[in-house]
């Protein structure tokens, strides 16, 4: 199955400075593709932190990303830390060491070198006129933390995520979840396959007082599950669907 | 130190139907509060998942809250599995089920019984008029998922978690990443007790090109290290404070 894990690097986001804008955006694009997001972890600058990520992320999804901590800074600490969850050395790629040297000659520095280290033998996705390059390594893709960077990062390497679809319906009921609480039982008992969300509405703008979704890799079981539970609630009861 | 971990549990969150508000206000909250928000973890509405994300958040930091997982429904079993993460029973508890029987009287049925389950010795915050307990075992406290009534409980229990204040600031600049590296890291040498990051921009909206922020439970220190870094970079690149 075509999972995934998010692993969102930045003391800017636990500190309340800027909210995370990759995260989200990253998990309607998977979503999209067919790929099924398990876990999002936001996490600090820290090398034994970002580590530890990795290696959960690697074992409970088939892909892995991180948002941020790339770049030629102190708190840039991304590249270190996949490299030593890989237990491969971090070494300075000779084409993009060519592209910041013919970028910046004589303003060439240390830091600025750094922006060429990559964990060995990963793959880069590198063009002419690209700011970045893209690491992948393995089933994991490093990705830089601005969200204009992140976005056409991800863009580079979006189609070789592409899956199955995945199917999504949903029911909005004038129910509470008190009374619907039997139906959706009996509803995931006769449909393992599927998986069958309840989301109450307890404020005054929602039209409905609870969303039930049904997801699934087929479509048929999908809605067969959706039609099975419709028929045990009372109509009357049954707002819309999408 | 104040330090916590925030567990964002929501099946809906992961497969993209709606972004989370939760952990995001929670961070700010508990920033103001002068609490170091140390992890998010946004994970699906599974047993074992739950309880791997607690004993996580609970070594890593001083106070856990969860998001989700609360309600009469199949997919509600964050109650299950804080009492699986301290080893607990899970227990009816009598004030509860006497309100709820209150409420709903002829109509009351399982699932509703379901709402006054509680890990066994969890402290639980209620009175009259509430909606919901606020119910806390030891350092971790549990909140429904909709923002209405998340915002509402944590609001019962905010003034718990008031602690010493965290000291922010922030020197906007017009120079890049690469050529500010060796002052970061002479300053990060110097003030080892201060928490420096650097935040590059690359959309054409911004009018500066890397933001450097200070922060630390010492203001002194904060400022110490605010002073040593501007005395570094040339004064014409320096375009604003905050």
């Amino acid at each position: 199955v075509s999972t995934a894990a998010i692993v969102v690097i930045g003391n800017e986001i636990l500190s309340a400075k800027i909210a995370d804008e990759n995260g989200p955006w990253l998990t309607r694009e998977l979503r999209a593709l067919g790929v099924e997001v398990r876990r999002i972890e936001t996490i600090p600058d820290e090398i034994p932190l970002i580590v530890d990520a990795l290696g959960r992320a690697k074992s409970q999804a088939k892909w892995v990303f991180t948002s941020g901590g790339i770049g030629p800074t102190h708190d840039d600490v991304t590249i270190a830390a996949v490299a030593q969850a890989f237990g491969r050395k971090v070494v300075s790629e000779p084409r993009i060491l060519g592209m910041l040297e013919a970028r910046y000659g004589d303003r060439m520095n240390a830091a600025r070198k750094r922006l060429a280290d990559v964990p060995e033998g990963a793959d880069i996705d590198w063009h002419d006129g690209a700011y970045f390059p893209v690491i992948v390594l393995e089933d994991v893709a490093v990705l830089p933390g601005p969200p204009l960077l992140f976005k056409e990062g991800f863009g580079r390497i979006r189609e070789r995520y592409r899956s199955a679809p995945l199917f999504s319906r949903a029911v909005y009921l004038a129910l509470g979840e008190g009374d619907l609480a039997e139906h959706l039982d009996a509803t995931v008992a006769e449909f393992p396959q599927v998986s069958i969300g309840s989301y109450p509405r307890f404020d005054v703008q929602a039209d409905y007082r609870v969303k039930i979704t049904f997801d699934g890799r087929v479509r048929d079981e999908v809605e067969a599950a959706l039609a099975f539970f419709r028929r045990r609630v009372p109509e009357k009861c049954i707002l819309r669907e999408d």
